[in-house]
């Protein structure tokens, strides 16, 4: 059997999105900004996309501005606040410490360039308090931002609540809703987000296309600096194909959602009811509060880059953390900060769903994942350490 | 007869491209971060889009960041070297008068932050000298930047002789080659080119991607902050199945680019001795050292975009300058640096021809634009001023 259980890291575009976007690489292949009727059919296929998109946040079309994907829309929207907070004299950032390094990473530089970042703690259940959130809020306070759902571990955060406190406080709100878009029903007006990033490539359609969200009256600055395009927000001739194949994946992801996290929430849980049995491992996140899809463990007295190597052997595609941050030695910073030690986030394993998971694929994945487990504590010595009672268990 | 004449605003996808794209997008698809096979097949098939780029314009493969387009690779690269700049106390730029906007607007928004920026003038044919370039040099100067070839009116300038004068008076080098890949043989060693920026879809790739050439050495600052793709140097998930079309497409343009530019630059010459013959009429740029592919006039007593809208309805698709300007009222800031006037510069039509361009296209064209230039000055109260003499012609 071969499962793809890597959903949030990439997934296979659908045949639908797939069949938008073929008409627009050699027939409909205008430039949208050309005035002839080639040029305005890739415009309008363009605008339709767009109110797509927009409705299915419940956003107003012109409030979105298509991206090259979510780390870019993540930079822009916390960019535009930073710019926007120091024209007003305030130069504080509130975000979190198991956010995606799109945000980090950026808000990293903001302190660099003097911006205080307070980075509020989550608990071991992963969540972010909206009340830690109402606290930290100071009068000099320009952003909050908070991810809609964790990549690693899928903790759905309390984006409704924490929204309220920032309207309320006057504060923006940006949500890097990369991994829930498309996943779960977002409703930016009822949810009190200002700002929101999107990527098309974690609900089946292409990569290196997404967007931002930006509430009307929320100024934008430009990362990409040129033509006219995005209302002059983002320049550069739009990829016209990935951006139709996107608002067909998200269309066709909005219509089955309810369904799909019906299915793959019994799925989910089947799965975590399964690892659950392995000795010495624990579950990553909320139980509930958490993606469909997600399935996160540690494992101890493993690594986790072996366990996924045997585990392709095995014909199952999964993570052990971020994708993006593979190859680094470091463990996840996200396990580190709902409290994992060190070596117990080293052997963490991380199972996404794909819309078309089936119980057989559940029942072979709890029988790879303990064949695996197994097969490599046989080799380890922390584990044979563990067990000597030498060093004591940590889960 | 339906002629696409506007391939300087975009192309059509070769199937090359198309059919290198397709494997990507639902069969491999993994994230070019993750460990397992599925993974290290888009890794692979990433780097072997970068080894195909690079070899064509003779960089290393690892001389190569993948971007969104043309755009983003000169926002990256001035701002890169604007950053180097800073940190050594130079904070002059040189550049000229008709460059793009994507290096336009970013000098522009670098003059706010404390840039001084040098605009350089360029002669009637469009072309910039050398030796100007050479005189505006000064101290502190940190980065030339001057495009390849101009994306109105073709105009080819003299890379080479200008990276020269910048190797040798250590000063970074930067072109915006968005025409010219794909089209014209580009070596960065032989040209002294530092770095260099393209986009696919120019020849005949996807929208939504490009590249940026930086040389060994030159330490770029990110756009787009976040995972540690490409380097470091441009977070996102890559846009593997638009990265190995645009490899395919630029791999097959570079295979045929003699053959394409021979016979091009017949059909342009023939079409522009066929438009010269139009009353009134001037040809914009220099004759000789232009695209094969561009033509651009100017036509006096006529609005260029009725001239567009009449020439759509004939079948055939071209513009009036640059697309990522149009709905603009302004007349191209191109063709006031060549000295067109201002009304004159309002008349102006572009035709870029594409690869499988025929004779019988090309007499069809010429016909189609007396036809059409012909009428428009019927109806046109300039026009008419002009023939009773109440104003002087200009062209």
């Amino acid at each position: 059997m071969r499962i793809y259980a890597d959903n949030a890291a990439t997934t296979k575009m659908s045949q639908t999105a797939i069949d938008a976007m073929l008409p627009y690489l050699a027939e409909a292949y205008g430039n949208p900004s050309s005035l002839y009727a080639l040029g305005q059919e890739a415009k309008d296929a363009l605008e339709r996309a767009r109110e797509t998109v927009a409705g299915i946040v419940n956003a107003a079309p012109r409030e979105i501005t298509f991206t090259s994907g979510g780390s870019e829309a993540d930079n822009q929207a916390i960019r535009s606040a930073a710019a926007l907070g120091a024209a007003a004299g305030k130069k504080h950032i509130i975000s979190d410490a198991i956010e995606h390094h799109a945000v980090l990473h950026t808000l990293k530089k903001l302190e660099k360039e003097g911006f205080e970042v307070t980075l509020l703690p989550v608990g071991r259940d992963g969540l972010v308090r909206a009340e830690d959130v109402a606290a930290a809020i100071r009068e000099d306070t320009c952003l909050v931002t908070v991810m809609y759902a964790n990549n690693e571990i899928g903790t759905v955060q309390p984006i409704r609540a924490i929204g309220a406190i920032c309207r309320e406080k006057g504060v923006l709100f940006h949500t890097d809703a990369v991994q829930a878009v498309g996943h779960l029903p977002i409703d930016v007006a009822a949810d009190n987000i200002d700002m929101l990033s999107a990527s098309a490539h974690k609900f089946h359609g292409p990569k290196g296309v997404g967007f931002l969200y930006a509430k009307k009256g929320v100024r934008l600055v430009n990362l990409i600096e040129g033509g006219a395009q995005e209302r002059g927000k983002r320049a550069g001739t739009e990829n016209v194909a990935g951006i139709v194949a996107m608002a067909a994946a998200l269309k066709e992801a909005a219509e089955r959602m309810d369904e799909t996290a019906a299915k793959l929430t019994a799925l989910r849980d089947t799965l975590i009811a399964g690892l659950s049995a392995i000795p010495h491992a624990a579950l990553n996140g909320d139980p509930a509060k958490r993606l469909p899809s997600n399935v996160n463990f540690c494992f101890e007295g493993i690594e986790g880059e072996s366990l996924l190597l045997l585990l392709d052997d095995k014909g199952v595609c999964a993570s052990s953390g971020s994708a993006c941050t593979s190859g680094s030695l470091d463990p996840s910073h996200v396990l580190l900060a709902i409290g994992r030690p060190h070596d117990v986030a080293h052997g963490s394993l991380r199972l996404s769903l794909g819309d078309d998971a089936t119980p057989e694929q559940i029942a072979y994945l709890i029988e790879a994942v303990k064949d695996v487990v197994e097969k490599l504590r046989g080799f380890s010595p922390v584990w044979r350490d563990l067990c000597a009672g030498k060093t004591p268990f940590l889960l």
